[in-house]
């Protein structure tokens, strides 16, 4: 029974069968008339969850790529750039600005915090030449379990007029993002997370301001050009032959989240959040975040208890059970690991995750009641749905 | 019945049931044991196919992003290079080298021919500085339908001491090419080709010397950068997440290949060229490139007869008989169009992809017998199978 595994990572997600056997459809042209179909079909419901009016381009690519495009079509060298990092993907993305020339403040809040949005506004007061020409944030972070209030950082940075860029790869379609609302300028998101699909396929807003920076960015880009994106999106296309089947596997998968409702999922994801962090407090476990406000509804990174590692605790529950947890990230790997809550997981999968959590943790001499994080997890369930 | 198509174009090529469905397969975490298996056993077979001990990376892209990774990672900006030319992909690749910073002299040798080995000479000659550091080439022209003789240039450049970087995107696999042999530095491919997989994973060797100048290369760069694919292949994993359901269609097809064996699967691509060349003359139709000796053993370009428009005969093709031939190409796009005969194809579908052009021009007014082609294809299949 290799196979039957719950993952309980922040990407790739279960996906419904559905969705998988979408995927092994038979291929078509990527230029013909089929495909078109397609491509319209998963732009449209895409501008739904983005909730856009904006262009949503396509890229085959991870999160990453996505990541780097919203940085090179936007940007020039020695333009400079305010980096909100709060764990690993926000200094990830310093760093991709950095390699392609931008001058990057990077501003570090810490693993485990929130950026600060008094603290944005006094650093963007404080720029009276408006030299900062665009700010980089992440709205989940996966490294730490963190989101940011973008609702209250937004308007700051349009108020200073700088572009706001957005990964909201792991956030997207789980947390509720208005993204024409708040005026987002580029926001990245990718299939392997809220939308229950594979890995392969990236997605990328662009606004109007942001699409008129495309035109002056001048750091060296192909693949990932928007420009040459938006030319062949007018026309339903891709400008490279894209992924396929993924292509497949969102129409199905987009059409399963307009069944469920957009506001129906990203309510699930809270509760999956709020039953997962009173599973784990009920364990006597220590959460990585403590404070609720901030406490990422896509995944809850946890320490392990003292004399044991994570890894042991990963291993024995992929060995014994079946179920996947997520290594800890960065600095925070020795000690932490983390549960994931995201995608194609329910009520049921957080039972369980936890049930496994509670056993393996016991058979490895910790002493803990086994199921009080199931017990826990319920009463958040009975109270919530 | 509009599922039932029949794919004659240059990728996606058609894929074997057992391919698609291994795109179904459940998630895994491509952190975990389960994807090292894969990893390690399509990059092992990929190896085979390359004729390599070089490291063979796995991108989640298409080739293009294997031609701006093979650009990016061995070059920095100012760097001479000249690249040859031979259609459209000869051009993309120049545009890409010149997009990152490269100082680049295109030759070009025109639509239908091929590279010249002796013109390479005689500039590589000239250049008793050696300042051209890295020579750029496509194995199979897919706009032309031309393959190079890669086999006489890898010599000459050897000679000079440039970087050899290949684009072998729609050939590898198609066509022997045996990397280690003729010294090729850099060498591209892609999974929608003839590995008869569907598009989404991009392949690319490095030699040691390419790895060596991959440290020196000052290239903007990140989801592209070929050290850190290196880095995460020792542990076989891929840097970012990866399109994991063409992993899992790659390891199925890859085997499929192993199993028809990698020569056979050269000789029946050589075998449908020469067919589909066999039938289109037959049809008194005008093949684009005449020389046998550099037509393409992946695809066949055509000039539609005058009066007809290649869209016509697209249309009727695809909407009376499911058929799918592809466009032409650039200047060619008015006038020409293109037979692939590339990846899972085999006799039956040369017989199928003739026999409908045939009643299709018959149909569109075009004075011809609609089985012509049929029977010379049969005649050309029963001399070499």
């Amino acid at each position: 029974m290799k196979d039957k595994q719950l993952l309980m990572i922040p990407g790739p997600t279960p996906c419904p069968t559905s969705v998988l056997l979408s995927h092994a459809r038979p291929m078509i042209n990527h230029r013909g008339p089929q495909f078109k179909a397609v491509f319209n079909d998963v732009t449209e419901n895409l501008k739904k969850i983005y909730k856009t009016k904006n262009d949503v381009y396509i890229l085959t690519s991870s999160g990453t790529g996505a990541m780097e495009a919203a940085i090179v079509n936007t940007l020039s060298p020695g333009d400079k750039v305010l980096a909100l990092s709060i764990g690993n993907f926000g200094d990830r993305w310093a760093k991709i600005a950095k390699e392609f020339g931008a001058d990057v403040e990077k501003v570090d809040y810490g693993f485990g915090n929130a950026v600060a949005p008094e603290d944005v506004k006094a650093r963007l007061a404080a720029d009276t030449n408006k030299e900062i020409k665009a700010v980089l944030i992440q709205f989940n972070e996966t490294s730490t379990g963190v989101f940011n209030p973008i609702d209250k950082i937004a308007p700051i940075i349009k108020e200073h007029g700088a572009l706001i860029l957005v990964d909201a790869v792991s956030g997207l379609g789980a947390i509720d993002l208005d993204v024409d609302a708040l005026g987002l300028d580029v926001v990245c998101a990718g299939s392997q997370k809220a939308f229950m699909c594979p890995p392969g396929l990236a997605f990328i807003s662009f606004s109007e301001k942001a699409l008129k920076a495309a035109e002056n960015a001048k750091m060296s880009k192909f693949y990932f050009n928007i420009l040459e994106a938006k030319e062949f999106a007018e026309k339903s296309q891709t400008p490279w032959t894209p992924a396929v089947p993924q292509f497949f596997g969102m129409q199905t998968a987009l059409q399963e989240i307009m069944d469920e409702g957009i506001a129906n999922m990203q309510a699930r994801h809270i509760r999956l959040r709020n039953a997962t962090r009173a599973g784990v407090k009920a364990l006597n476990l220590k959460l990585f975040v403590e404070n609720d406000a901030i406490a990422s509804p896509v995944i809850t990174c946890l320490e392990a208890p003292a004399g044991i590692t994570p890894d042991a605790i990963r291993k024995l529950a992929l060995d014994k059970y079946g179920v996947v947890y997520a290594v800890g990230q960065g600095k925070l790997k020795p000690t932490h690991f983390r549960i994931g809550h995201l995608g194609y997981v329910n009520e049921s999968d957080i039972y369980a995750a936890l049930a496994v959590l509670g056993a393996v943790l016991s058979e490895l001499g910790y002493d803990c009641d086994p199921s009080a994080g199931v017990v826990a997890a319920q009463a958040v369930v009975n109270r919530e749905l």
